[in-house]
């Protein structure tokens, strides 16, 4: 069945067009610069740090990546901060989640120079996307999610819109960017979450499906409204006696069981992740495209 | 019928529970202070900043206003802005809207100190409110509907709740104070607007419906489940040839019609307008207890 909203590929289109920017700010002598920091040894974050390392050296975005131990001081990684904040050969700053326990999240990403928060986490960023003021840095998955909503041609004028999760990363940024009043956009957004009831009648009603709960394989084929677009966020692990490593990774869709039904459903892997690795070059090359107009401005 | 939510009572609750908040300050030598700033003679305006000012001064608030005329240029108001922010005396700024058209709403509102934004109009303070992180300032009248809801005992957890308009004032700010994970929240929420399809039949699914849409009575009885909480936000001046002025004001919701069938409902006047006042009193005295903590802290 050819319902695939093919992540991979939209994705790849998205990288062609950062490419290009990246050759206009390198002819005006800037080359787009991004950091990585991570706490730790966390294997899955070794693994995501790796894979956007690799996706800067072929658009040909400077990029180095800064380990620090994980019994780091708070302090100390407030202060590299500011330090790169300062900098002005980087544009764009990433602290991979998760930081250790002994730190603040919500005190780490707020100390990030919103002008270089090209992961979106700052409140000031926050604020803008709720607010629709322009100038802000959109949060990479649920941006990609509205990319991947947009080039494949989805209705979103007056659609039903329902978001599952409500989560900092994906579901109250995801919701807030479908419900604006915005040629791709003006959806009629409900969020639905742990707590709500009749999940299940939402799902039903809904032109847009947008599963980000975190729950394996929650959206069952009876949930949904026949030809209605679906999209996976979820990235689960279970357990899979009969595999290899003992798991597998999963979605918080049944895909097998939703493809047929659906008018359009994201593989996964293969929809949405590509997406967000995407926002994040596209975040990275507008961070630099902003710091650096005087250069590249019409007066330069 | 006595299903009426008295919105002058709650509110008049609120103010008691402020003062004794003014009086621990006046102790610890501190006078909350806050700074109306009105640009040019909008009759309204005049009027909403008059009745502000005498609920300070009936709360032992000290308040003063800075009236600039109509053609002040933008840099000399937010230069008037920045010596508030600078000014210890200025716990609250409240700059009052319309600005004239040659002004950007969007530029004057981030240059007031996100701590001194008694408003909740700053993109920090929106961010903050939308990552459900402490200390921002929440815009007042949502939360004084919100409020309203609390102090009524309104079921909230796993409500279905139906937000009627998506402005910067109201609409997404309710929105999101009532979906996040917290005891007074976890509900449901739908988003309703302009572009939406349906919006009766979500209406008649609600649990809650708070109208922000600024269309005269809008909401009718057939729109509304029996039992249903309805809010009325909505100030709208009508033509009314058989009064006095020509003219009346009436709410987003058909209050004649809507009331017997509704298990609660706000009057209009006199529901959610005296809160919108309660919450900025509250919110100044907030500000001046932040911002002189040293002062007011167990170790002063």
């Amino acid at each position: 069945m050819d319902n695939l909203i093919d992540g991979r590929r939209i994705a790849a289109t998205i990288h062609s067009e950062t490419v290009a920017r990246v050759g206009q700010l390198k002819d005006s002598g800037v080359t787009p610069g991004l950091v990585f920091i991570r706490v730790g040894e966390d294997p899955a974050s070794r693994v995501y740090v790796g894979m956007k390392e690799r996706k800067c050296h072929d658009l040909g975005i400077h990029s180095s990546t800064l380990v620090l131990e994980n019994d780091t001081s708070q302090s100390h990684l407030l202060g590299v901060l500011e330090e790169y904040n300062q900098d002005p050969r980087v544009h764009g700053i990433l602290v991979q989640a998760p930081l250790p326990r002994h730190m603040d999240e919500t005190v780490v990403y707020a100390t990030v120079n919103p002008s270089k928060d090209v992961d979106g986490f700052h409140p000031v960023n926050v604020g803008k996307l709720m607010l629709h003021q322009p100038g802000g840095f959109l949060p990479c998955t649920p941006a990609g999610v509205h990319e991947l909503l947009i080039r494949t041609d989805c209705p979103l004028e007056g659609a039903e819109v329902v978001v599952l999760g409500r989560g900092n990363i994906v579901g109250k940024p995801m919701a807030s960017m479908l419900m604006q009043k915005s040629k791709n956009a003006n959806a009629t957004v409900t969020l639905c979450h742990s707590r709500s009831r009749n999940i299940a009648e939402h799902c039903r009603r809904a032109d847009v499906i947008i599963a980000a709960l975190g729950v394996p394989e929650f959206v069952t084929e009876d949930m949904i409204k026949p030809g209605a677009v679906v999209i996976d966020v979820g990235v689960n692990r279970i357990s899979d006696p009969g595999s290899k490593t003992g798991s597998r990774l999963v979605g918080d869709i049944d895909f097998h069981a939703v493809q047929p039904k659906a008018g359009a459903i994201t593989p996964n892997p293969g929809g949405v992740g590509p997406m967000t690795i995407a926002m994040l070059m596209r975040n990275t090359v507008i961070a630099a495209e902003q710091q650096t107009l005087d250069i590249t401005g019409p007066d330069a």
